[in-house]
């Protein structure tokens, strides 16, 4: 991502090697066709490292127009965002979401929200009622249309040779957060997401994933070998890219079952639904 | 999406027609510079009617990779995809849906599943106990990760010059869904997706969407003047693209208020809790 967009023809070539380098895998498929968008999001890396580079509000607005270019359930538009530039709010929210420096070191810090106050407010200006706002649906899709706007912000981002990474720990205190952001009731900071220009001294390789055996399955899903060789060789390929980055060897398995051990491990995220009751979701 | 991608050079005017017509306004802002990829985003439409041809193996592969190079929160990967082809599934899955015949037509519908199985799978076999997945926030994580994953690939689709549509029906009757896809406890179809080759004689025009004042805070949220303004403006922009389309000019305000006016239309999604609890997320 951090290099530009090559201005040549790509080939498939090209494409069964970026492939490769997102598997590990000597099974890995071989695209028909290649292309720069294809490109692009194979390269994909979450970036915690920038230079100090503002984000130029002309390029943020078109970051926006492409996150809002994505699909919404129904046309609803039930997401929002805020972007965050003032250094003081920046480090209280990096506080609160566990004190992530790179959130105080990116320019701009996105709060990506599931927003059912919009709706709320125009059906009380006509006089009508949103009895539906209240059920957990509209929270599912709040949050998912949420992601799929932001997954396009981060694209088109990533075109213009900026990256970013999600913070999900944004939800370890959302009534704080709630509050930094001035939310009212019936809106919920799902995830926030830093952006910057990457710092070219300090980015990392492109993380290995699960062989496709494990996650595409054809008609019907099946914990079957398929799944069980791609998790187990998986672990091996991520110890790999582990010691390559000078991380910890403990493998994907070992570091996946410690983030879900318990509640202790959520980061405080165990206390959601509380939360989310408080912030005005009844989640009925 | 439905026009090859164009090898000439693109211009910040051609940007700035794209977003303009994602918006219809006077005001729409003006890309500092614009690339394929973000006119691939702007140029976005859900498609629901499909040329007879189907989606090659190798190039379902390629889509997979594109989605699984999207962030996933802490690498946890809790994501499943089932792709169905075949023709009485299909059809089964569009009743279960609300009876949506785009789903039959289509000649791959993918099912985007929130996975918790896998981990608990794997935890089990290890000895060791997955605490946590019974969690709201477990949950909502798998949810938000098959969205980025979605969107991936569904951008992907489109460069390639197929299209879909998101298909929220699918969660009208979650737990038939489960049993059609023979999915476990802990497994939910959170969205479909309807994929095919676009047919060109059936193509629409670009919706358009709220300004952003609506959707873009600066250091706080504000159900402010800018943002009425951009509902009320949008209301009749949305009338005009209607009249366009062919469908009843109700405007959006309308539209969305008729959506969100009770649990009755929730089209059966206001039992989301119930089935969710069914299917083995207690949600805690």
């Amino acid at each position: 991502m951090n290099k530009p967009i090559s201005k040549g023809e790509l080939s498939a070539a090209d494409g069964a090697e970026a492939i490769r380098a997102r598997y590990r895998r000597d099974d890995s498929p071989t695209p028909p066709v290649w292309n720069e968008t294809l490109e692009l999001l194979l390269a994909h890396r979450s970036i915690r490292a920038y230079l100090p580079e503002k984000i130029p509000a002309e390029t943020l607005a078109t970051v926006v127009a492409a996150a809002q270019s994505a699909s919404t359930s129904s046309n609803l538009q039930v997401w929002s965002l805020v972007a965050v530039e003032d250094e003081a709010r920046k480090s209280r929210l990096a506080d609160l979401a566990g004190n992530q420096q790179h959130i105080r070191d990116a320019p701009l810090f996105l709060l990506w929200l599931a927003d059912l106050s919009r709706l709320e407010n125009i059906g009380k200006a006509q006089g009508r009622d949103g009895a539906a706002l209240p059920y957990l649906e509209m929270f599912l899709t709040a949050a998912i249309d949420a992601g799929l706007a932001a997954q396009n912000a981060l694209v088109a981002l990533e075109s213009l040779g900026f990256g970013g990474v999600y913070i999900g720990g944004i939800r370890n205190k959302p009534e704080e957060v709630a509050k930094e952001l001035d939310l009212p009731p019936g809106v919920f900071a799902v995830f926030g997401m830093a952006v910057g220009r990457p710092d070219p001294a300090k980015a990392g390789g492109v993380r290995p994933r699960l062989g496709q055996g494990a996650v595409l399955h054809r008609e019907q899903y099946a914990w079957n070998e398929a799944q069980r060789e791609a998790v187990a060789t998986y672990d091996e390929k991520f110890r790999d890219f582990q010691k390559e980055a000078g991380l910890p060897e403990q493998g994907w398995i070992r570091q996946a079952l410690s983030r879900i051990r318990g509640p202790e491990s959520l980061s405080g995220r165990d206390r959601l639904k509380e939360a989310l009751r408080a912030l005005g979701f009844a989640l009925k």
